[in-house]
């Protein structure tokens, strides 16, 4: 009996899913108290790093793969999407270091919740994809867009509340750019979904 | 005597292109008196849902073609480029409520003036590629090109302006972000007559 | 004896990669003094425009020939994204003349030093390409990544700096924004090593 390897690519992208999802995770949690901002900003890059490896894994394996199970440029373009997700997060996080933030934020906390849903239905489309079930990946990619319009809608909240009540301008600097980055990252999610809705689109 | 069935593809386009017309020429009459802002807001959120409902109509017919009137890809990255626009004049609407501005500012008029140029362009050229009138379609992306060049001459004339002239740092933040938004809504227009130029290339 | 006519893609990019060289030259130059900035403005604007009408020679080109020596997608791709490095440097030196700066500033030469090197790798990586040798390509690859990670560095610790030491909020403003940028600069830099590595792949 021959045990069927598993394709490089879908396990790659599996790896790279779950990679996510424990970023999200941990993310989501840190923000929530921000007590060892050097540990959470560190950790966040170490993940960065992984799926740096990840990406690299797939360029060198498309370098030397003949047929591929997916275009060549889905599978690269796939990639790129899901680790602008990781380097969304990883910027945010920095941010905390780089501006001296360390007071926990409830709108930070709704953002860093969006996105670990996010993360969740990233992993599980990526499931799918890997098992070539194409269609059930849709019901994931509509999620993702609304968890993108949910983001949009904190982000026109907390924004109108920030220029309503902070008068320390630098202070709002702060806010504002780490609630807009926060925001983009959930774009990144739905350009995720976005990527999937064309693979469906050229494969079925 | 049988009637020609217009083309899903091209009609779906310029029912786009007609919407970007109308919310183009609705945002420059409001940000010119700033009257009813949250009146202001939900209409341009209207205008971007029915593009919205436009690119869903898109997508779902590129699922279920087989020859379609041009690239698969071309007419996803042509729609995603004009919803790009919406989604930006959109964007700069949103920000007068978010930001609690209510006076007029000359610049941002000369910025919804130039948008309505762009938009009444891409509407003239999106006329011609369904027509398949493909080489008089590049007299408007050069016209496109030209308002995206004016946009970034007054960028840099109201940028210098603002650092020379506003002493509150909130205020200017505002305006900053606000002009920012316009000229990269200029690059959105820009960005469709470069998907127009694309089009034309491979198809002539 | 017939001397072979250079092909016209390549000897154009090849004068991008001149263009960029000598305007990052120019640039690393000029923000180390900032003596005259309505020159330096001035000039960064001709290079500007000069590699507009490179982009120009090369779309009109892809328009009127047959057979090209790439994929006419890759040609343009590698054109716009080298087009917006140096979008780029021009958009940081017009920012010292919009933010009334005329201050060195070490982290600004930092990044103008980087940005030196990032041309001059570009340079060697077009000049292998126009010779077809693929491979070798890779190590200004790589090389141009590292520089990208080097900016990012830079960027982290002089936003730290910035928000820890500059209570002006304006100050603070204008000096976020130019390094931003300058490390975006650095990204596109990357982006137009990360599209050799895909002519690479689809060429070998």
């Amino acid at each position: 009996m021959r045990i069927k390897k598993k394709d490089i690519f879908f396990e790659t992208l599996e790896n790279m899913a779950d990679s996510l999802v424990q970023a999200a995770d941990y993310f989501a949690e840190q923000v929530a108290s921000l007590k060892d901002i050097p540990q959470f900003t560190k950790t966040m890059k170490d993940y960065e790093n992984q799926c740096d490896t990840y990406t690299h894994t797939i360029i060198t394996e498309l370098n030397k793969t003949f047929i591929t199970p997916l275009e060549r440029d889905d599978i690269m373009q796939l990639t790129t999407k899901m680790d602008d997700v990781l380097d969304g997060l990883e910027a945010c996080a920095s941010r905390f270091d780089m501006y001296h933030l360390n007071e926990p934020d409830k709108y930070i906390n709704a953002f860093a919740e969006i996105l670990r849903e996010c993360a969740y239905e990233i992993q599980k489309a990526i499931q799918l994809l890997s098992q070539k079930k194409l269609l059930p990946i849709r019901e994931h990619s509509i999620r993702l867009n609304d968890l993108e319009n949910q983001g949009d809608d904190i982000m026109r909240k907390c924004i109108k509340e920030l220029f309503a009540t902070v008068t320390d301008p630098i202070e709002l600097i702060k806010r504002k750019e780490i609630y807009e980055r926060l925001e983009n990252t959930t774009d990144s999610c739905e350009d995720v979904a976005n990527m999937l809705e064309s693979i469906i689109m050229s494969n079925s």
